[in-house]
């Protein structure tokens, strides 16, 4: 939920001004999305989604991530498509903001995941991941396996305050997951030398259901019409994407791993874009990495959040549960491979 | 900024399923309002406003704001239109709330109040006040000047950490301000006995700039294209709801009471509907009466949310720097009339 910016009247008409979409219509801003500023804007030319960077967002890494969205589209990815000014620029700035328009997608987001949605899911990761094969920005994750030591150190004082001996866990997992990690997996150095099957490429790497789009089909099947919040984009793992899905989309509200979601994602997936044997084999362990990296953000969320803040902080426990799920798990035939 | 309760897919197709308004194509969460759950919505019918009413309305009350809106619709006023289900109703419930889907209203508020905007505005609340006529429903102002020697006992004991010295100069303003209340104002018993002069009627009560949509004409003059948000509408005095208006649009960010706004849209006003002598005169006491009313709610949700509250608190000292001008201003010509 998230307006954090707001815009006067003049700048904004200036502002559309410099776009060929048309006379204002309507604008509204929108509450989800928790980084950045969104408006509904309605105009003579259509819909659109008027997005204000805020301070989380490095303003370097915005041509990346909307070149990024503009070649998904052009290759046929239903994303939002950034819309140039009259000058050809995407980007530009409002109320002392970076500031993009992009297209509207239709459709809503799953509340609650049913099977059904999970091989459309696994569909249009494949094909993201192929569209995104020739697009020539690369972006290193930063909330990958470099990244985590220092985040879990910054929760170190507080972290046991949330669950008594959760930092001492967390250290051993996290140091299990590093010595298993695929190498070629690190953030730097990328593309050099990675070993066969292990492709790396464009990953979306924050695949939640609040960034896909459905919308039921004349059978009252779910179809889905968009991908969206591509502000996490990097290179990286391919695998990994599918690892974040099987986290965020195969849960159960009782912390049940639903493998009938799993095998279905993947299986769409693989109709796409077969894992390799080095893929299938790392799936655990990127799995495991997956938990962590969405466990540490929310556990340094947390325990950086004031007590009384009646903002909603996400429960850094419920990735603990997984994690474990993760680390007990068998195989990749455990996790419907 | 503000979804408290979260939907379910099944749920909102059941819902949804109740309504001649087609099929679904996009809701989403809107960033605007604090009091209930807003969604924009969109079906093959159109474009709607779901909301689902929160605690701090009572359900009671709901039907009287609901046919205030249809009644005003009817009658030509810009403003949602509560949309009937199949069976007639517009009130039913959604995920344990009550909840109504109204008609999408296009436009923009003004984040920046000009001189342009006023003149439209005072023509709207005049429009609004001859609709509500001959609408049978009544509902005292809970706001109202019955309820703010209550309201600012409960911000006694905190009120001085806000500014030294505030409740005891609350206390002498709210005494000068019950002493001259035209007492036809008082919330009980209407409307039997009000004195000629002092008409009542349906009021908006909180018509700030965030509750007028406005879009340009073609020689770009801002056109007021609706009024929303009546989730405070109750029976009172008609020239009540003018001294809001004066409060919320015609001050600058400097403090200053901007008389330029104030005599457009009082002029606007009279041109649908003269003032009394007896309004004329009552006007002076009737704003300082709204400033009060706007600074004791502002001062209790500024003493009743926790210091490190993330959420935006108002900041209850800008009402009391309008209350003294309020309290200076020697007649009515001094605002504009």
């Amino acid at each position: 939920m998230a307006v954090y910016t707001e815009v006067s009247d003049e700048a904004l008409r200036a502002f559309l001004a410099e776009y060929p979409i048309g006379e204002l219509l309507a604008f509204r801003g929108i509450a989800e999305g928790v980084e950045n500023s969104n408006f509904a804007l309605k105009t003579t030319g259509g819909e659109f989604i008027l997005t204000l960077y805020e301070k989380r967002v490095d303003p370097g890494e915005l041509p990346y991530f909307l070149g990024l969205m503009q070649h998904l589209a052009s290759r046929g990815l239903d994303c939002p498509q950034p819309v140039p000014a009259r000058d050809g620029q995407a980007l530009r700035m409002l109320a002392g903001r970076p500031a993009a328009i992009c297209t509207f997608l239709p459709g809503v987001w799953p509340r609650r995941v049913r099977p059904q949605h999970c091989a459309p899911l696994g569909d249009a990761l494949a094909q993201l991941h192929a569209a995104g094969a020739d697009f020539a920005g690369q972006r290193p994750n930063a909330l990958g396996p470099a990244g985590w030591a220092p985040l879990l150190d910054r929760c170190r004082a507080e972290g046991d305050q949330v669950q008594p001996g959760l930092v001492a866990e967390l250290d051993a997992a996290l140091a299990a997951i590093l010595a298993e990690w695929p190498a070629a997996g690190m953030p730097q150095g990328m593309p050099q030398g990675m070993p066969q099957g292990m492709p790396i490429g464009q990953i979306h790497a924050d695949l939640f259901p609040d960034n896909v789009f459905f919308l039921d089909d004349a059978a009252g099947q779910p179809r889905l019409s968009g991908l969206i919040d591509f502000y996490f984009a990097c290179t990286d793992l391919l695998a990994y994407d599918i690892a974040v899905c099987l986290n965020a989309w195969c849960f159960e509200s009782d912390h049940s791993f639903n493998v009938t979601k799993a095998h279905a994602l993947l299986a769409a997936y693989q109709a796409r874009r077969p894992l390799s044997e080095a893929e299938r084999a790392a799936l655990p362990v990127l799995c495991r990495g997956a938990s962590l990296r969405f466990l540490l953000t929310r556990l340094y969320d947390w325990t950086s959040t004031p007590a009384g803040a009646l903002v909603t902080r996400k429960d850094p426990l419920e990735y603990l549960r997984k994690l474990r799920f993760f680390l007990r798990a068998e195989g990749p035939s455990s996790l419907g491979l």
